[in-house]
């Protein structure tokens, strides 16, 4: 089901060049303000434009179908749509037969018997994330009701984590007609305590599972990550100090440094939370690759043409938040159905 | 909520040192032959024993409450319980005000208003993956009927590749009172194609989801994982070629190498499933600590006494096995749902 | 949330005088053929127009924004949209302070804190179950490949179950500016046997929570319904037969009677599913109500203008078959999950 | 599944004559005061033993397996056994071939291939419902929070709505071998307003679900019911009038008659919750009945042996408030994440 979230509850919808690509987010309360305007800021950090990013181009301005008005949300269902434009599907007209190496094309087409409409991604497009930010900016809007913060950025890109040398290196792969991966950091500040379940919804298995729904991303680590693995316990686990408050008697604990990236035992320790997403290079690339010719049933060669980005991943920060925003609003609403008072 | 699945939809319940902990699996279907000898080589796969693990040793025989008559599954929800036996509380009485780090302790103080049961690690103890493995007993017979095979063995221990070089470090380790960690790699072959969802169920994200519900893991990664970040997309993509049948005109395509950990766009591409998952140091050592001591709000030093694993990654493979086998069998039989014949 | 069904997922969006309303069908197997057109026979079923039906018009041929490709379902999710036109929100302007008798207004307005777009019933409208009847016709196309049949007709206006006498009864209701309810019945035929689950999903669980979330409904009852509490066992119970087959040896069992409207212990038992459903009278009326008027704080008398139906139920059979459609649909898509060979 | 609630998820197993029932609780909070002695009272109520109920007794006390730590809830899921005792299986033995009338068995052989543990009724069995029974004084626990009560009791047996005549209907009822149905009707005072979801959670769809599992319902109508088809709408709206309150200023608006149920637009109004239930009569009846012998292929007569209720729906009170409160506790809670400040 294209659905996630049980008390924020979002459904995304469309194809990349069917009509229109569109969310509905369920269970946002009454009251709060929201425009169109409101969505702008994020769209464009995802928008394309930047050097290594596509040329295409779309006005991302959202339709709101249901859920506002007069200004505020109804508290029904908030329904958002892109119409969708400049779609160019001769393009991809000719890859009908030829499956495009590290697509959905093959495994696709045998879950829909052929029936998918896949012209520029279908369904698997990231332009699929265009309504994923605009549900983050919501569930970010609900979220600065408790001061939670959501920050990621780009800290590696094909394995560089100085972005003094990203542009050469964006230069001399796009002139190769090649692609690039990197890495993107996320982090989210003042976290409420105990935010997550031991079974099966541990705090790191739901973050996963919605950044796991981006297209590309090909691993996720937590605080120290796959580097834990090689450490003594003596040295990745956090020892736990005082934090004095502003006034006297106040105060809390917290880790004195962060390798388990603000979780334990599935749950939110209030220290910040921290992890990274590798996403993997640009899948279209227009060097020549060997792919399989399903109706002549002939090996071939692809050249993928079209407009593509060098390294999608830069364009990949604002998603992995919204992709945090939404899990994070969905336990912040668990949390506050189950534990606060009276009961 | 402590459950996973849509089809098979797995519940976990207990704490570890409370009268019982176990299972409910409901979606079963009828007529699977089934006894309690059937759980007993994976629940030994994981029980302790070997170097490097605890000493601690319970009779790991679960009762089957419900689900099972006369030798098979009866449709109606099964349910497995194991009595908590052995269980020495007095380890743990005097942590009661010393959250250990690296556990659950100190978030779970909080999320539950100090009325958790956390002798023994609570609910957040690894006690629980014995639950965890009885269930993906189930699901692995269930997917015997498609042929499908999920393996997981552990690939690094310490940092370590080498397995021989494996004892000398766990006895070097336990010496010193210190933990290791390690990672696991699992497979699964014959994986039929399109399994998983384009939002928000991509195979990943159901993987990884329920991989993280298994304590202790920092990180996950897919095929080329983290290193396809630093790879070009002609290095990470894999070529389509034709995989010859064993009859004339038979034949499907397969990718040539597996970058991608046979996954495409969320959806299985036919290839067998790979992915590491790193497992942390065992959070309790017997090395002393800094803590925060919260009856006497001063800052305390703990050595964590009682028996533990020095490396519990050493009997983590059959419960990645298990978490993989619950995803694998639900998304098994959605297919069947809805793609088989005569829709 | 707006949501119904596990298989077959149904989201519901929009409000009746905003921009827009809809629906997002998930799960819908690719390789159905499916038009604007194939809706257009139920929604005309459900339009108003005949005798005691109001006057209001809506071009009701809805717009597919996904998950239809050359004719046929690519396996996406399906999204509906109808724009909302004609709308006269000045009827309603002045009801703003003045909840209506029999409306959702008043509670509505608890709900979401002054902030729902309540014009027109907003998302309470019966303009929602334009949306309803759609998505039943798509689960109706998927019932026909196991030859299910569903049929639903009004069986009682005002009180009256003679049909001849209800044109009578409906102009003398409108004469005097007041509203009359009637009663539904709704059959399938060629039941699977089996449908269902003991605990918490017994068919008759499923179908009257999706009947209820029709607007309007007061009761439903199966089988001999009502009159079963008045009955003695011997009178209620069905005797089970011998249905003889076509051919020699075929055959099957089937209750003699139906008076459990085809359910038994929650599961379908093969013989007609059988229900009835009370559908109050419509809430707006002309005749002056006594109703609190929440601005000036007093009592006062309210006449509801704008175009209403005398007897909403007339248009309802339709709705009735789509609810039961969905459920059905989506027990057949359990039970093919569950049920089905090779497990 | 068998499965209920999205906030407060209430999982019921087991087998009338397996080794034991249960049912796991899954959010609960942490800290409720919880005992076995909770249970007993509400236990006695549903418990066999009145005139016109079963003589067969079984010990109804409880084992808390877990969720429970020194007399409070942990917060972690809270389940709950009962062993089978004194099954006398042999009644059940020569029923294997011969399914009852009015009993699950047909379907219930159908759907389970044969596999089902039908001994006792099995997973059908009305000793299920002292699970969701036990479930109900959790919730009730929980609701007295928000002050809310629920109320049920049986207004007719036999089509008879005088209790002083009931004891001669069951007498006479019995002397015949045959059985009784009867009307339970159920309030719900001081109901917060907004429970409930436009489409499709409305309050009598989720609370038809849950009452609906409850094995021998044939009906349900909410306030005015199926009568409210019958009548006009300025017959059955309900005027809305000013309620003044203690102290000055204060004061509601409240329906001055309840003819709606409580509900409006499926949302609570604020006004008691009122619905009625129709139970059949008992289906195992010592009159003998005419059915068929699957084994032997052949017509065949049965006079249903053992213990049973001569009108079980005297033990139904409890559990129709069982239901109730697990549906208003978790939209309670639902409200608590949705709606409440500082959103």
């Amino acid at each position: 089901m294209n659905s996630f979230g049980q008390f924020l509850r979002v459904t995304l919808f469309g194809e990349s060049h069917g009509p229109a690509i569109g969310v509905v987010i369920d269970g946002v309360p009454a009251g709060i303000p929201l425009a169109v305007g409101d969505f702008m800021e994020d769209l464009a950090r995802r928008a394309p434009g930047a050097k290594g990013t596509t040329a295409r181009r779309e006005k991302d301005v959202p339709e709101i179908l249901s859920g506002v008005y007069e200004g505020h949300t109804t508290g029904a269902p908030l329904t958002l749509i892109w119409r969708n434009e400049h779609a160019r599907s001769e393009d991809y007209e000719r890859l009908k037969d030829i499956p495009r190496p590290g697509h959905a094309d093959y495994p696709a087409m045998g879950k829909y018997h052929g029936y998918a409409d896949l012209r520029g991604g279908g369904p698997f497009s990231g332009r699929m994330t265009l309504a994923l930010v605009a549900a983050g900016v919501v569930a970010k809007k609900l979220l600065q009701a408790v001061s939670l913060e959501i920050s990621a950025r780009l800290v590696e890109v094909g394995g560089e984590n100085d972005p003094k040398r990203w542009d050469a290196l964006l230069d001399e792969c796009a002139a190769k007609g090649d692609s690039l991966g990197g890495v993107v950091e996320c982090t989210a500040s003042r976290m409420p305590v105990g935010l997550g379940e031991p079974f099966f919804d541990s705090l790191e298995s739901l973050l996963s599972h919605a950044v796991f729904s981006i297209p590309g991303v090909r691993g996720i680590e937590f605080g120290d990550g796959f580097a834990a693995a090689g450490m003594k316990g003596s040295e990745h686990n956090d020892p736990l100090v005082a934090v004095p408050g502003l006034t006297k008697g106040e105060g809390t604990v917290a880790p004195a440094k962060n390798g388990a990236g603000g979780i334990n035992g599935g749950l939110s320790n209030g220290a910040p939370l921290l992890f990274r997403v590798a996403f993997k290079p640009t899948a279209s690339i227009s060097r020549p690759q060997q792919t399989y010719n399903c109706r002549t049933h002939t090996q071939d060669i692809l050249s993928v043409k079209g407009r593509h980005d060098v390294c999608f991943a830069l364009r990949t920060p604002v998603i992995v938040e919204a992709a945090t925003a939404l899990v994070l609003c969905d336990l912040v609403l668990r949390d506050r159905a189950a534990m606060e008072r009276p009961f």
